[in-house]
């Protein structure tokens, strides 16, 4: 499977950072650009975008991050806050170092407004989260700049000019197939249903729902774990419903 | 010996690229900006420094590579172009990772114009020249990428953490501590109990918990996400219990 990766931009309000992004993209071999509910595209767009104009022009416009994402195997956020106690949507944190290696398939990578990131729903909707390392007093980078670390990670720039590698084919794991989205997100449903039934604190539901989308996505689950994880979740049910 | 790193703009034409410089600077924890012959710095330039007016205003301002570059133990250029045959100044073209270990003491790295980048002249005296890699059909990067991941690598972010020998204050991506492997075995023998009390078919039970062992380890738990899914699993321990 060849992974393919769409670099969404929510809500950008400097048209110069879109061409910014548009022109990194290039640099490093891409160009599926999405945009939801962007600023307008005018001269100096095309300025900072230089020689990929075409990527620019190509870009698609979406209403929503669920229509931009649609299709995707996997979504991952992007923020400039390392997670703390109460910042469940932002954990676990991953390095764009080790993301390479936990993508699969078709990828949404999601960066936020410039002035306020990625909303919590958003974050809460990403199956990975990646901070970029940066300085505790001057975290928040410049959106272009935040491309360009999280693309140049995600070409293996240890091997001099290999742009091959770029069409990053994935490290299987095995012969089983992996679970596609869908698979995930019935097991994710199940998930809270069982978790409602044994009586879990709804204040906690949100947190630990998350918690395991991330889980389940670090996993890179195949459909027999799912389906296995499944088999357990209708067990577990099942003797609830027989002790009543 | 703690290295320093200056970055040293030679001939910078566009003062929203010195801005932009000035950012990715701050975000990893740099200050030292040297400024060859550069246009003059006006609204822009502050307007996409952001927070990081202070390393623009204190930028040093020279006419010569030669007066920026003084002091320093190590030189480094930066070039979009890979070394060709002819092309010996570029030579030997190093990556952005092997620059960290080639470099010692105080290093200025060079960054050339926005159109023809550095002069064959100011290649010849650089030390080290480092490319990126990048797609052969638009290798050439915008200064500020450029600059941001050259920082970035020189930041190791393989680590987390400091990186003393740059004189980098404390860079944190906040990740949480990973599960040791007793708490998984915990989390595992916890999971036996559960299944037991499930009546998980016993034919079934031990390719069960192989399974969930690799889910685990592939997961790469943290010790948040462990004490979690206990909690879940002595939640529906006492949902079974209660019926009983």
């Amino acid at each position: 499977m060849e992974n393919k990766i769409r670099i969404v931009l929510v809500e950008p309000r400097h048209e110069g950072n879109v061409g910014s992004v548009a022109r990194v993209m290039k640099n490093f071999g891409q160009n599926d650009l999405a945009l939801v509910r962007p600023c307008k595209l005018k001269d100096l767009a095309f300025a900072m975008a230089v020689h990929s104009s075409d990527v620019l022009q190509s870009a698609k416009v979406f209403e929503s991050v669920e229509d931009a994402i649609r299709g995707s195997h996997t979504v991952v956020g992007t923020t400039a806050k390392s997670s703390g106690e109460t910042e469940f949507v932002r954990k676990p944190a991953v390095t764009p170092g080790n993301l390479k290696k936990m993508i699969k398939g078709n990828t949404s990578i999601l960066f936020g407004r410039e002035d306020f990131g990625l909303s919590r729903e958003e974050l809460k909707r990403c199956d990975i989260v990646v901070t970029i390392p940066a300085d505790e007093d001057y975290p928040t980078m410049n959106i272009s700049h935040a491309v360009t670390v999280v693309l140049y990670e995600l070409m293996d720039t240890k091997k001099v000019g290999v742009n091959q590698s770029f069409s990053m084919r994935s490290i299987e794991v095995g012969v089983d197939p992996m679970a596609a989205r869908e698979d995930r997100e019935r097991l994710l449903s199940h998930c809270e249903r069982v978790l409602t039934q044994i009586q879990y604190p709804p204040h906690r539901m949100e947190r630990t729902l998350v918690m395991l989308r991330r889980i389940f996505a670090k996993a890179n689950l195949t459909k027999y774990e799912v389906s296995m994880l499944r088999g357990i979740l209708r067990k577990t049910e099942w003797k609830i419903r027989a002790k009543k």
